[in-house]
């Protein structure tokens, strides 16, 4: 190993162990691997966020006597020293890098599978995606899968809709103690960790626009409210904007939204969530964040043919320009002899998910409980023969999990007396 | 109808006039009953909690076309004027007083169901309960019976299970517009309106603990939050353990946060969750309050036996004197010349629903929302046969409930395009 | 005394005995004062808001050796069993009645001062108006006052100025422990107390505006966002203006504010926060509250002159109802042949302070403190000479006041040590 | 230029551009003075943090004639690249950089006193202090100096105090416009951004302590719960005490908040606010950060002596392993044969201010206040012949900082009407 990949190891080495210790539930499960050897012989393939959290999942695998590949799952999540760190690990092969092209992404995709897996773990499906259009042949190799994300699900529920999903999985997003932690508390912070030291901007006194109150939107907001913002929720769902406003938020279309916000952060899981009527209407100066899993939710492509003009004006952050009148006159073919008058927009990390495109992710704490959902819930694949189609987490995984959680944090709880017990079976008791 | 009769009604028509103004969900269905007449000689039993928004509902049901005949669930939530000004209306009798007996309570359950209903409203499963285990001979011409609150559907869920459970209950404290905002954002207010007026206290610097994180502790926690207390939660399930305290409580057993609270509130629809062991640890001057729906939270028995004096101090507050050395000595036979300590413990409402009991209950907006989904509820039995069994409330009347709730709040909201609806159920685009 | 009196008596007994028991600060004054008689044979004329924890404090003085005379300080915020269990106790004289007239209200003043005082107690100095204005022969046998609420000091700073305030004055308000405690929590909590327990109507969900961002308005404010509204906030001053931006809330004139608010809060201490041209403007339904001292912040004159209709709709809410294109067309001399649009404007308890009127006033707690500065500050008042105009309350008072609470709590906190005693004083330390 | 040097002077240049784009009332006065020239002839000396916000007040007083030399007030607070863009610039010189050793860190304060500045501005005093004891022979130079934070604004008045301050100082950590915001928002955001960014964990769930509940305190306080932590606070003034008790926070001595703390920040102001007894008492993996201006806070000579090992665990975090039975044999002298027992204690950034250490300092909008006060004070001193002492900043410039603030913000507010205005000055309107 020559000194500058010896120091990029290191410098992976040291995140990775920092997450470990911040990772308790993991690391107990860990042990329980390496005793046990539930994984013994199995090829596990990833495709994951490449930073240190995962790589404590991976290490734990591999402890469980698994072979692992990973690559990322989305092209700028990936820190290039953990990859390096990961790849140098024993049973552990990785493929991933920090701002990849398209092409480069799928070919990692491709070279993770040809490790012929017996199980997968997706987040956003791209591995199960492949294997069903363009690696047919190794679907019937695969004992089961885990989906780490809503989107992913999401996805899997429209393929199993169409009677076109041919493997069983595991939707460890939908484990209690994944997405009301993870999605909710984590999302929650990190999208504003990422948005913070990303602009050195003041939250407080700002209008925060956020599209979507699913885990992640309510986290986001919850956590923009705690910084001193004042809230709007864009919403497709009836309840869900019922539920925004009971908590004392600003409920509107995003086409009202557009025109008061500060910061707008995306969260729903669809496309085009602001898009180029809203540009139009922005404040000049506006901040444009994702924090979905995929860079769909902010019409780019439409914004770039609006913009005369785009430049990076700090780390990322892009500026683009739009000329209103111009933009308005080709539009309606109007005089352009107008005053000219320019919209600056700003958009963080490419419309990428900012928590981990401008920042190093989800806490430890909250990925403990997540990756030890994914963990227990391979051991499960490996132990059991599922049908095809999408499962749920087994209810003992999630509890076990929280216990274990509880107990790291010192926190003790009540358990029900026999008379309570009695009492909860009972239906004779009144008033 | 003598003068004070005449005053009672006034009383109680003013109320529900005021109820009347702020529900306008119902209103629309009563407009829409008045029309349609869809319960047309329908024999309506009800056990609400008998006041002002109760009776909107009772209203907008005889409104189409039903008979109705109300009583209380629960001893101390009727509003006398109300019930008078009910009782005096047309196809409508109410059979209920403010702090009737046991006895009364039982008889009065009794003469609704003398009227043959073919359909109930419970809140707490009482009516159900008495026909099944003593009048059955009415059972047969029940079509079916809705539901109004967590703890009946739990008795309802129990009885189901044994196959004790003979006819069709829609569990409408399950629709989505309900729970959640009735239970949480309703129950979170009325529970502090309830004790700050018997109390006169402040919340801000108090320790509070909230015994349960349901949807209804995890209003009451909010608010009390909100009003400036530090909030301490009891639990007996891990995952909602691990919320609360990701949400910024404190978490720990019942008995070890007896010794710190200022204010106990219980939630949990279970018994003696304040029982006799916590009294001893308790500062004196500790306020206790239940919210859920029976008065067994608190063991007012255990309380009563171990305390030298009982008295009211103030209304609504009964304080408890207990000599904790004469408590000890008994318990641990020790030795009797040590100091006299004494603990007060003063308990708002009897331990009954104090947002009922020493309140005007839920603020009317909420009970729109539940008593939309109640009156839906009720035309969906008349309109359908439904098999023995608990089942949901049709997703339609809750969707429907919520955008029209939006409706009267003036809030637009987004809809899907096209192209987000395809985006929606296609699993290909990938990242 | 006959039933009803002493009936009467006991009813205020209890309240005061339960206002006690939660003033341990004005307890432990009280005891030093009974061991020391330090204002034996003062006379102390008062003009406070008569209910249970004023008693308290009139007992503390009393307890301390003066004689007493109290009367009220607003027409609708005496309660008259504590009215008449004070008027019962020795050295201690109340003539104050809920629903005086303002002749009453003058008239007792009057009786009060007849008792030829040395020291005034005010809320809103109107005891000292009168004798400056009416009872000039009064004037020199009184060695000082103090004054408890924001509106009179600024009255009392607005006579200074003029060269007109003729005796001393301590500004008991301006104290630490009253002015940031009970205008912020004590009003905060009380004034929702008031509106809650007078509507019964949500809170979360509605748009909130609040009429000045002093200590009381954000206060308020702070609760209602905790309550779960939106809050809007009105200032005149840029700087608290933007304080409140940066609290998360929107602020803008009350012209754009009236249009969107649902309920309305004013606490400014100025005439006319809340005046025709905004009524018009305003949602139907909208509620109406004063939090201020007097009760001229919302026009009501205005209101009446401009309503085709007034009626009493729940205890405490008065519903005016507009006829807007009828005023619209008085004023802009219309067609009145347009359709009729009334818009119906809810006023609680007729504008005067929402949480004496229509409530139980401040929490024990906070007035404890108020109260335990009232009764120092008239020991140190008996027991100094001071200049006449307008004192501050001694440090040492504010402090003791602070630290005796803290105990009261079971709160420790630190103490400087001798290191750190130096550092503070030194000024060579640097990086 | 070479190329790295120009890469650097750009990257200097676009942060410091990007501040300029969100420093609007700056940007207003930069115009203002370059017409003016306010400033022409002077000489200004600054040690301020050399990062982007600071070089657009450095630009803006160049614009109003001023020659400029600065460097850092802090050894970690500088960064290089605005440095160097800095000193490029017509008419400043700069002379800062990072992780400087002390002996540097003087010797660049000399060398910008080495200009005979006629004006200084101070973070800290350092400036004002070395004048006094080394370079008197400049001080009958000086017409006034500008001090930006409470730290220095103490050690000032303490100075004054030994009638040691020998010239005129602007106190502009006391403008409304500057404490409020800067020390309160700005520290809120900057203090919780350093203190992620760095550690990647999680703050929902933990308990924080919070040493000081002045302005910057309650700012930290206030972010850690809307970041979901219970928060801890210490205070040695009670009535700050009883405020953060009112707030909703636990109070208690610090020697109690270091067993239950999992991160500590200290903003106090004074030294060994954690020191050795406090670290026994810690978590092994406690966070410590410090807030405050002095690296003197967190006691790190008596940690690095307790510490059996000291090493980099991520990038500005040094984690100390704290031998517990060692330490507490060596100083009870007890039994070594006991189980050894290991406290690890992260620190972030060597307890240097955080959020300039690890992090972009205070966002751009709050320094825009600030700064905007610097520039207004060092204008009204070149304008106006002060006497020795600390002074405060004239209300007018408080006034229009503010205007102009909300002016950028699109906020308008309301303003007193004439018949408003009487009101204001009356004191004879009553009840």
């Amino acid at each position: 190993m020559d000194a500058s990949k010896k120091e990029l190891a290191d410098s992976g080495n040291l995140k990775i162990e920092w997450a470990k210790n911040h990772m308790p539930v993991l690391e107990q499960i860990r042990k329980e691997f390496e005793a046990e050897k539930p994984l013994k012989g199995r090829r596990i393939a990833m495709a994951l966020h490449v930073e240190a959290k995962t790589a404590v999942l991976v290490e734990t695998l591999a402890a469980g006597g698994a072979n692992v590949a990973i690559t990322g799952c989305n092209p700028l999540s990936t820190q290039d020293d953990v990859a390096y760190a990961l790849d140098c690990k024993e049973n552990i092969s990785c493929c991933a890098k920090y701002d990849c092209t398209n092409a480069e992404y799928y070919e990692a995709i491709d070279k993770v599978l040809d490790m012929e897996p017996d199980i997968t773990i997706d987040d956003g499906a791209d591995l199960i995606f492949k294997l069903h259009k363009e690696r047919r042949d190794l679907l019937p190799k695969i004992i089961g899968g885990c989906e780490e994300t809503t989107t992913g699900i999401h996805r899997l529920m429209a393929m199993q809709k169409e009677g076109a999903l041919e493997m069983a999985v595991l939707a460890v997003n939908d484990a209690q103690t994944k997405f009301m932690f993870d999605n909710r508390y984590g999302t929650g912070q990190s999208a504003w960790d990422g948005i913070m030291r990303t602009t050195n901007l003041l939250v407080a006194g700002k209008t925060v626009v956020i599209g979507g109150y699913g885990w992640c939107g309510r986290g986001i907001a919850m956590r923009a409210a705690g910084l001193g913002a004042e809230v709007v929720v864009t919403e497709i769902n009836p309840v869900r904007a019922l539920e925004a406003r009971m908590d004392g938020y600003r409920v509107m279309p995003m086409a009202n939204a557009a025109a008061i916000g500060d910061i707008f952060v995306t969260t729903t899981g669809n496309c085009d969530v602001i898009s180029t009527e809203h540009f139009l209407k922005m404040k000049s100066g506006a901040i444009l964040a994702n924090a979905g899993h995929f860079n769909v939710e902010i019409d780019l492509e439409g914004l770039k043919k609006m913009s005369t003009d785009i430049k990076t004006v700090r780390k990322n952050i892009k500026e683009y320009t739009i000329n209103k009148n111009q933009t308005e006159s080709r539009e309606q073919n109007s005089n352009k002899s107008g005053n000219k008058h320019e919209i600056k927009i700003n958009v963080l990390a490419d419309g990428r998910l900012v928590n981990l495109a401008a920042g190093d992710g989800h806490p430890a704490e909250v990925m403990d409980m997540s990756f030890a959902n994914q963990a227990l819930s391979v051991k499960y694949i490996a132990q059991n023969k599922l049908s095809h189609g999408v499962h749920k987490v087994p209810a003992e995984i999630d509890e076990w999990v929280a216990s274990l959680k509880l107990k790291s944090m010192s926190i003790e709880i009540d358990r029900l007396t026999d008379k309570q017990r009695c009492y909860t079976d009972d239906w004779e008791a009144g008033t």
